[in-house]
């Protein structure tokens, strides 16, 4: 819809609203078929590439008279994809395309093959809960930002009292990733339109994923963040009611702190945790830790991983540790690498599980 | 602190989490001077220019023997900048700041200036409301998103009704924009605080603002926005009670819409208005309003403008219909040009005025 609007805007005065230096671009252009073009204006660029999810490797576009780069690749998937162009040496996101990335290190754009049928992630017709931007205190005095999913006909001041997941992002990338990538909430809304999923609520903070500060945000999460979505929302405040969920070095902080604060969470999904980490180290470095009262009180522990992750060395031998203690760990190995395709699929396994 | 953190991430384990190719770059870094460098690593870039809102024209960058291009530029005054950086005959944002404009025909970076004392933008010790992302159905039966600014203390369920601003994006801008870049949240929270300002609702829409679709939107926020928010926020309905304002292409749809309903509205705020539009045509081409009556029920009617925006020809024009029919507008010049600067200006200016 907004391309449509957005080309209208160019036919009726590409003069006033565009720069002229910047030719009217499509891109990404999202055929019936699932196959997708994608277009780059760089008229003295030697060499443009794609480089996207979809594909193994970066493919090589090629140049119009008009300066615009281009490619059509196959049809792929029905999934939302990363990708970036690499000009000459460099890399770009897509100057054509709003969606992008919220990542603190890299700067991608997103692409999103719809396909026929409605996916666990996509827009539907039901009702949809409530996205909010909200500021803490954070243990050092400043404003952390928490990104919060209320559900459909959530009531703040009623009766009803939620159970809470907290799902955490991965390295360098920001409290909106699990929102505007992982699309949390949209996967939450079609679950519990269907009556797969309770009604919750998921608190997604900025985590400082930084590998040093994972002390620190375990601290920030026990003594702030808990408390401030206690102390705002009408949730329940029982362990059983508590669920920490999260991906890559957010995989990593889940285990540290879900596993050390076995009176607050019930629930611990790790999605292709990173865990070589000082933090780690030190909790489960040389930890002896009473595996029959975990197996008791924990409802769900689980790890799932991409089966060719970037990380799998890391990961097979994070699961070994407690594998090994003999922890009732649930794995699940999938297609694919460490990768937001493959968050989406974690998190819709996962949210059925919790709460029941 | 997030800068710090990257830091620390890129010093504990770079080839872990950044792509080998690119080094690791610090940008924007401000001085305590408030003056600023700039960083972009291009090994094999002929030219690089920065591209600031702080500087009236382009200025090239200078290249190390690492590949990455810097510029430092003269202290500026405090304030929130876009800039993007010309790569040969490319432009690109920053890969290195994760603060983005969201818009969506370019995509320019954002150096914050913090200065030493607080500004009217900038977020300070003091209760914050909260930002809420929203969809609901427009006439064309798709979702359409809503960004909902609701003031501290919001009781969603209590006695306490709240006046509404609907507050409208310029052309090519997102819902995000008023928030993102436009700060309207922290502007509300800070006069808020100061009690200069009355706790209000402040309703931010996608808007359309394709030239061609104004007529769509006007009856979207007739027909949909306004109900959806009647039904779904404790709000005051009377026209006493309903603002609109806006900026660029927002400000022309907040002067079709707002006085061609002026039944709804009592306030009605153009920022730098962009009206040559078929609808502004439509609706005031040929116009024959009973002013007097106007006048009576119009309790602040404003036209704002940079001195030197790029439309302001089209705006001095536009501001000559209503002043030529004697109506009670109120206008202001103010230094610079078609910026976000001026809107959060415009704005801080504009909540004051509001619902007393």
């Amino acid at each position: 819809m907004r391309k449509i609007l957005l080309t209208l805007i160019i036919l009726v005065s590409s003069a006033a609203f565009l720069s002229a230096q910047r030719p009217s671009v499509i891109s990404p252009e999202v055929h019936p078929d699932n196959s997708v073009t994608f277009r780059f204006y760089a008229r003295n660029a030697k060499s443009v590439s794609l480089d996207t999810e979809i594909l193994p490797a970066p493919v090589k576009m090629t140049k119009d008279d008009s300066g615009v780069w281009s490619i059509t690749i196959p049809p792929a998937k029905p999934d939302i994809y990363p990708y970036s162009f690499w000009v000459d040496s460099m890399e770009v996101n897509d100057p054509n395309n709003t969606y992008l990335f919220p990542n603190e290190g890299f700067k991608h754009s997103l692409v999103d093959i719809k396909g026929d049928k409605p996916l666990v992630h996509s827009l539907q017709n039901v009702p949809h809960g409530k996205v909010s931007y909200r500021t803490y205190t954070t243990a050092q005095g400043i404003a952390g930002t928490l990104v919060i999913y209320t559900p459909p006909g959530f009531d703040a001041k009623g009766t009803t009292r939620y159970p809470v997941l907290y799902l955490i992002h991965g390295g360098s990338d920001t409290e909106e990733t699990w929102t505007k990538v992982g699309k949390a909430n949209l996967i939450a809304d079609n679950l519990i339109a269907q009556g797969k999923v309770k009604p919750m609520i998921i608190v997604m903070p900025y985590a400082n994923t930084g590998l040093m500060m994972q002390k620190a945000f375990g601290n920030d999460m026990i003594n702030n963040i808990i408390p401030f979505i206690e102390a705002n929302y009408p949730v329940l405040t029982d362990r059983n009611n508590r669920a920490m969920a999260g991906f890559s070095v957010g995989g990593g902080a889940t285990l540290n702190i879900g596993l050390m604060n076995l009176d607050k969470f019930a629930y611990v999904c790790a999605y292709a945790p990173y865990t070589q980490t000082p933090e780690f180290n030190a909790n489960f470095g040389k930890w002896d830790p009473d595996v029959e009262n975990y197996n008791k009180q924990l409802k769900l522990f689980t790890i799932y991983t991409g089966e060719s992750d970037q990380y799998r060395q890391i990961i097979d031998r994070t699961i070994a540790i407690y594998e090994d203690k003999k922890f009732n760990l649930e794995t699940m190995f999938v297609p694919g690498g460490h990768t937001w395709m493959n968050c989406r699929l974690f998190l819709a396994t996962t949210l059925p599980q919790l709460f029941k």
